[in-house]
C-alpha cells in the first residue's frame, strides 16, 4: 500500500549464527553487489559493466520481473504474469487462456489494459536528506515528515515527465535511502502466450514443487508512440541444452522478505497474521471453487482469481510450515542469540516485544479495514476491483485537497501518475465475481472483528453482507472507465455529489478506516520503525556491511548454480524434459496436456529440457526473472520455487532453497513446434 | 472412532502449578465426586443419594446431554441437539426447523430416525482384568489385547439384551478401567422444538459468546414398546427467576479434554492438527455457503451442515487462540515445570517428545484416510453419509469374518448393536450435498498428501475428485435402507459381490486406509499410551488422588455458581432477558426474531431471563446438560460456552471459563406464550 514504507524491511539475517550471508544467499542491490565474492564462489568473471547491462535488460512488469530479449522491445516473462492481461483481453467466446495467444504479425499484438513496464536507469543516495527530515521527531510526526520528504525528492527528480518514475526506497530499515529512477512504458502489448494448461500443467498440485513440467513463459513488447521501443541493450537468447553446475544470475524484483524479524515478531506472524490470512483465504477459495462449478461462464470468470488465490495460499502454507518447523526455528533462535550477545547493552528487542501485544490486537482490524500492514495478505474489499477503484476515487479526491506533503503518501504528487493509469485502465469487470468478493470480505470482517464492534456496525449498518454486497455491485457504474475518469477529474466536489452507491459507501466508511490506520501507525508502525532502525545499526556494527537489505519489491540480483536437490523427501536432479511431461499426463485436469501442445508431440524432441532448478535466492515477485549466465545470455525465466523454499521469507536455508525455471529451450520449442511463432524465433536470433 | 481408546485421555492437569483442582474446576465421575469439597465451596449439602438421583435423571442423547423432566419420559435437551432429527423429519415443503415442531397431542410426537438415548445405571471397576490382559505385552500387541479384553467384558455383561449397553471406559489414561452400564432406548421421539431462528438467534456470530438471546432448547420423549417410558426419577422443573450466586451442578457427558498433554504434544496440536483441520474446514465452509446460495432447496439442505461446521470451526478458533495465547501457555509451561520437578528421575516427557515428529508426519494421512486420531476433527469421506455407510458395510463385513477379539474394536460383538442401529436408520440423503463433501475430501486429501503419494493414486486412480465424487454419488443405491440392511446381513459375500460403486470403492481403498491406521497405532498410539500411563502414575504420586480424569464422552458432574464475567473485553452480568432480545434484533438474519416468537412479544414478560452464565467446567458434549440446584431442581440446559472458554480443552482457567445456559423460565415462556404447548407446561408441573 505504501510504496515508501515497507513495514518489515530490514537488513538480512543469515541463518548461520554469527556469520554474514552464506555462499549463495542474498538478494543484492545492483549498487552493492558482491562482485568479487560471487566470482570467487562461482568461478565467474563478471564486472560492473556486466551488472549495468543486466540491470538495463531487466524489466519490472506489474508485480513480476522480466527480461528484454531482442532489440525491438521484446520481453520474456511468465505466463502467470500475463494471466490478468490475457483474461482482460478474452471473452468466454474468444478465450486466449484456453487457446493461447499467437499473433501472426506484430500488428496483431494486443495492448494489455493498464499494463506498464519499467527499467531501472539510476540509483542515487538520498540518505542524508531523509535522515535530516526526520531528525528530532517522534511517532507519527516522524513517519509523516519522512513520507513528505520522500514525496518531495521524487517530485523534484521526476515531475512533469510521464516516462520517468521516481521512488525513494528505504533499505536496511532506514539505514539507507536510495532514489530509484525508472524509465516507464505504459503501452505494453501481449506478443505471445501459450495455452494456459501448457503453462499451468499440474495446477495448484504441482505449484511450488519439482519435478515440474510447465511452459510458464510469455512475451510482451514495449511500445512507445505506437512503435516498438528500440532496445539495443538486451539479453542474448541462448536455447542450448543447460548444463548442471552452470553458474547463473537471476535479476528481478523480489517482493518482500522479513529476515530480520525478531523471534517475538515472528511469533506474531505465526500466531496471528498467517492463521487469519490463510483461514479466510481458504474460505474464499471454497466459495470460488463452487462458484466456478456453477456454469461455464463462471468457470471462465473465476479461473484467474482462483489461480492467484491458490498461489498465495500455498505460499502461506509454506510459511506456516517454516514457522512451525522446530529445526528451522531453532536456527533462527540461535542466530538471534548470537546477535544479541554481540549487541551489548542495547535492547531494541524489548521494544519490539512490547509492540507485539498491540500488533496482535490490531492486526485483524488493520488488515481487513485498511490493509498495508506489510505483514500479511488480507486487504479491504476482498480484492474487489470495483471497491478498489471506489476507494481510490474517494481517497484520491480527499487527499488531493491537501498539499502533497500532508497527504497519505500513496497520493503524493509523485505517485499520482501511477494511480491514474491503474484507475483509467479499460478492463472487464464481472459483477458476479465482485459480489462474491465483497460478500466474503464483509462477512469475514464481521466475524473477525465481531458483530458488536462499532466499526462493523459502521460497515454494515442494518444490512447483511449478502444484501449490502448485492446492492453495491448492482448499483454502481464504476465499471465504466469514463465514469471513473469523470469522478477523478471532478475531484472532491464530484465525488461528494455522486450518487453511485459504492462511492457513497466508501465515503461513509472513511472515518473508521482512517482511524485504524492512524492507530496502527502510532502504536505499531512508528515504534517498530524506530526499534528496527536501531537494530539495523547494531547489525552493521556486529556483522559489517557485507549484508544485503531485505527484499522491497525493487531490482535485485541473486546468484547460484543449476542444481538439483538432495534432502529427504526432496531428491531430484535439476532437469525435467518433454518426455517426462508425456509420462506424467493423465488426461484429467490439471494433468491434461494442452491440446496444441499434445498435437505437437511428434515434432518436439522429448529430450528437450523443460524446467530446471537453481540454488539462487528468490521469492514471490521474482516471477519472470531472467536467468543469465556469465556471458549475459538468458537461459530461462524463474517462475516458481519449492514449497520448502517459502521459508526464505524469514531466512535463507541453503539445504532447501531452490528456484524453478522454464528454459529458453522449452520456450523455443513451444514457439516453433507448437504455436507457429517462427517470426519470434527469428527475432530471438535462433538459427 | 474407537469407543474404548480415547487417544488423549489423561488425568486432569490444573493450571495452577503445584495444586490439585481449583475451586470450581473438574469434570468429575459420579463414583468419585468430591462431595465434601463441593459442599464446602458452594455452601450446599448434597449427598450420595442426591448424586444417584441426578445420575439416573441424566441422559446421553447422541453426542449431547439431556435431563428427564417428567415422570412420562419427557427429556429436555438443546435445539441444536435435535437439529439433525428435525432436518431428517423435514422436507423443503414441511420444514420444521423453519416453523418449529409443536405437536398438538402426544400421539403427534415423531420418532427421530436413528435416535437413541441412554441412562447410566451402573459403574463397576474392571481395572484388574484390563491390566492383566496387557501385562508383559508391547506395541500393537498390547493395544489389541486390551481391546479384546474390553470387548469380552462388555459382551459378558450385556450380551443378548438390546436394552442394555456396556462400555469399558479408560480413565486416568489407563490408570483405571470402569465398566459403564447404560439403559438404552432406541425409540426417541421429538416432543417439541422451537423455530430454528429462535434457538439460533445471532447465528455463528453470537455462537460462543455472551450476552446471548437463544432459546436453544427442545424436548424429546423416551418410548419403549410404543409407550412413553415411566421415569419416576426425574428433575423437578423450576421456572423461577434465577438468582446470581446460586450454587449449581451440571450433569452431562463432556466429549474430550486434553489437559494432561505435555508441552510437546500441545505444540503438535498447535502446529499441525489445528491448522490443517481448520484450513480445510474453512474451505468446506466456503463451498457450502456458496452451495446454499444457489437455490432455496440447497439452502434447506445445507443449513444443518453449515451450522454444525461453523460450530466446530469456531471452537477450533478458540483453541488456536488458547494455544497461541502467551499468558495461557506460560501457565501451562509452569504447571509442567512444577510437575517435572516433583517427578524425579522418571521422564515420560522425553518419550512423548520423541513421538511428536512421527505424529506430525503421519497426522494428515491418518486424519484424512482413517480418522480416529483422537486429536482433531478431520475424518475420511468428508462426513459424507453415504461414504460412512459404505465404510461400515465393507469394514463390518470384513471384520465379522474374524473372532470378536481379533477385530477392529469398533466391530467387536458388544458394539455391533449400536453399529447396526446407525446403519439401518431411515434418514434422507441429499446427493448434491454428498457430492460436495466427497469432492472436497478427495481434493483436500490430494492436496495435503500431495498428488504423488501412492495412497492418493490409490484413492483417485486416473479420476479427478470432481469426476470420481460425481460417479460414486450418482451410482450408489446405499441411500435405500433396505439395500444397506441386505448388504449387512449378506456379510462379506454380499459386499464383495456388490456392484454398487461406493461399495466397490471402499473395498478398493481398504489396504491403504488400514495400513495408515496400523502405522499410526504402532508408531504414535502405542508409545503415547505407554508414556501417558506412566505420566498418570507419576501424577497420582505427585498430587494425590484428588484429581479428575480428562473428559471421555461419559457422564460427569461439574459445579459452579450463576455468575457473570469480569475480564477485559468480557464484562457482563449473568443474565439476559427477552427485552434484550427485542433490542438486539435488526430484522436481518441472523439477527431476525423468529416470526412466531416475534408475534408473541406482547404476551411475554420482557424481564424474563432468557440465558445465563455459570462458572462450571464444561466443554463440547456438555450441550443439553441439565443445570441443577441443591434441591435437584432443573434451572436450565447448558448450550454453549464463551470462545475464551474453549481453552478448557487444555486447561481450566477460572478467569474466563463460563458456560452459557438457556433457562427453564425462558423455555416455559416459549412453550406457553409462543408455541401453544400448554400440555407440556402442565406435564412439567408449572402452575
Amino acid at each position: 500500500m505504501r510504496n515508501l514504507q515497507i513495514t518489515l524491511t530490514a537488513i538480512a539475517l543469515t541463518l548461520a549464527a554469527g556469520s554474514a550471508a552464506q555462499a549463495e544467499e542474498g538478494m543484492w542491490t545492483f549498487d552493492n553487489f558482491p562482485i568479487a565474492r560471487a566470482n570467487q564462489t562461482l568461478g565467474t568473471n563478471i564486472d560492473q559493466a556486466w551488472l549495468d547491462r543486466v540491470r538495463l535488460s531487466s524489466v519490472k512488469f506489474g508485480g513480476c520481473s522480466a527480461g528484454i530479449v531482442s532489440g525491438e522491445g521484446l520481453v520474456m516473462t511468465n505466463n502467470h504474469c500475463v494471466a490478468t492481461c490475457v483474461a482482460n483481453l478474452s471473452t468466454p467466446e474468444v478465450n486466449y487462456s484456453e487457446t493461447g495467444f499467437a499473433p501472426r504479425t506484430r500488428e496483431d499484438e494486443l495492448k494489455c489494459p493498464g499494463g506498464s513496464a519499467e527499467i531501472l536507469t539510476d540509483i542515487s543516495d538520498v540518505t542524508e536528506r531523509m535522515h535530516a527530515a526526520g531528525a528530532g521527531l517522534e511517532g507519527q510526526a516522524f513517519t509523516q515528515a519522512r513520507d513528505a520528504e520522500a514525496g518531495r525528492i521524487e517530485q523534484e527528480a521526476c515531475a512533469g515527465d510521464a516516462t520517468i518514475r521516481c521512488q525513494v526506497v528505504s533499505l536496511y530499515r532506514g539505514g539507507q535511502f536510495k532514489l530509484y529512477k525508472y524509465r516507464r512504458y505504459t503501452d505494453v502489448r501481449l506478443a505471445w502466450a501459450p495455452e494456459d494448461p501448457a503453462a499451468t500443467f499440474g495446477g495448484d498440485l504441482d505449484n511450488f514443487s519439482f519435478p515440474r513440467f510447465a511452459i510458464d513463459a510469455a512475451f510482451i513488447r514495449l511500445y512507445e508512440n505506437g512503435q516498438p521501443v528500440a532496445t539495443p541493450t538486451h539479453f542474448k537468447w541462448n536455447a542450448d541444452r543447460p548444463v548442471e553446475g552452470t553458474p547463473v544470475f537471476v535479476a528481478g524484483s523480489p517482493g518482500a522478505t522479513q529476515r530480520l524479524l525478531t523471534q517475538d515478531q515472528l511469533m506474531t506472524v505465526r500466531d496471528v497474521v498467517l492463521p487469519m490470512d490463510q483461514l479466510i483465504a481458504s474460505e474464499l477459495r471454497g466459495r470460488l471453487i463452487r462458484f466456478s462449478e456453477e456454469s461455464e461462464e463462471n468457470a471462465f470468470i473465476a479461473m484467474d482469481p482462483i489461480v492467484g488465490l491458490e498461489n498465495t495460499y500455498k505460499r502461506g502454507l509454506g510459511r506456516m510450515r517454516a514457522l512451525t518447523d522446530p529445526a528451522f526455528m531453532t536456527m533462527k533462535a540461535e542466530a538471534e542469540a548470537d546477535f544479541r550477545a554481540r549487541a551489548g547493552a542495547a535492547d531494541p528487542w524489548s521494544e519490539l516485544a512490547a509492540v507485539q501485544p498491540v500488533a496482535r490486537e490490531l492486526y485483524p482490524a488493520m488488515a481487513l479495514l485498511e490493509g498495508g500492514t506489510g505483514m500479511g495478505t488480507t486487504s479491504p474489499g476482498g480484492n474487489s476491483q470495483l471497491f478498489s477503484w471506489a476507494r481510490t476515487l474517494v481517497r484520491g479526491a480527499q487527499e488531493r485537497e491537501k498539499p502533497s506533503a500532508e497527504r497519505l503518501p500513496e497520493y503524493a504528487d509523485s505517485r499520482l501518475a501511477a494511480v491514474q493509469s491503474g484507475l483509467f485502465a479499460e478492463r472487464p469487470v464481472y459483477p458476479s465475481l465482485e459480489q462474491v468478493r465483497l460478500e466474503w470480505w464483509l462477512s469475514k470482517t464481521r466475524e473477525w472483528l465481531t458483530v458488536d464492534d462499532p466499526r462493523v456496525r459502521g460497515l454494515l449498518g442494518r444490512e447483511s453482507p449478502e444484501g449490502l454486497s448485492a446492492r453495491l455491485v448492482e448499483g454502481t457504474t464504476l465499471a465504466d472507465p469514463a465514469v471513473r475518469r469523470a469522478l477523478w477529474e471532478g475531484g472532491l466536489a464530484a465525488v461528494e455529489a455522486s450518487e453511485d452507491p459504492l462511492i457513497r459507501y466508501l465515503l461513509s466508511i472513511q472515518d473508521e478506516t482512517r482511524a485504524i490506520r492512524s492507530e496502527w501507525e502510532t502504536r505499531v508502525q512508528a515504534p517498530t520503525d524506530r526499534a528496527s532502525e536501531q537494530l539495523a545499526a547494531l547489525r552493521f556494527r556486529a556483522y559489517g556491511d557485507s549484508v544485503y537489505p531485505d527484499a522491497t519489491g525493487t531490482l535485485r540480483l541473486t546468484y547460484g548454480k543449476i542444481e538439483g536437490s538432495d534432502v529427504p523427501g526432496q531428491r531430484w536432479g535439476p532437469f525435467t524434459t518433454f518426455a517426462g511431461l508425456w509420462d506424467r499426463a493423465t488426461g484429467a485436469p490439471p494433468f491434461d496436456v494442452a491440446p496444441k501442445l499434445l498435437a505437437a508431440r511428434d515434432r518436439i524432441d522429448g529430450d528437450t529440457v523443460m524446467n530446471m532448478t537453481l540454488s539462487s535466492d528468490t521469492i514471490g515477485g521474482s516471477s519472470g526473472s531472467p536467468v543469465v549466465n556469465e556471458a549475459g545470455e538468458i537461459l530461462g525465466a524463474n517462475f516458481d520455487s519449492t514449497v520448502l523454499t517459502q521459508r526464505n521469507a524469514y531466512g535463507y536455508d541453503p539445504n532447501v532453497n531452490r528456484s524453478v525455471i522454464v528454459t529458453t529451450g522449452a520456450v523455443t520449442a513451444a514457439l516453433r513446434d507448437v504455436y507457429g511463432m517462427e517470426r519470434l524465433v527469428e527475432e530471438l536470433g535462433v538459427e
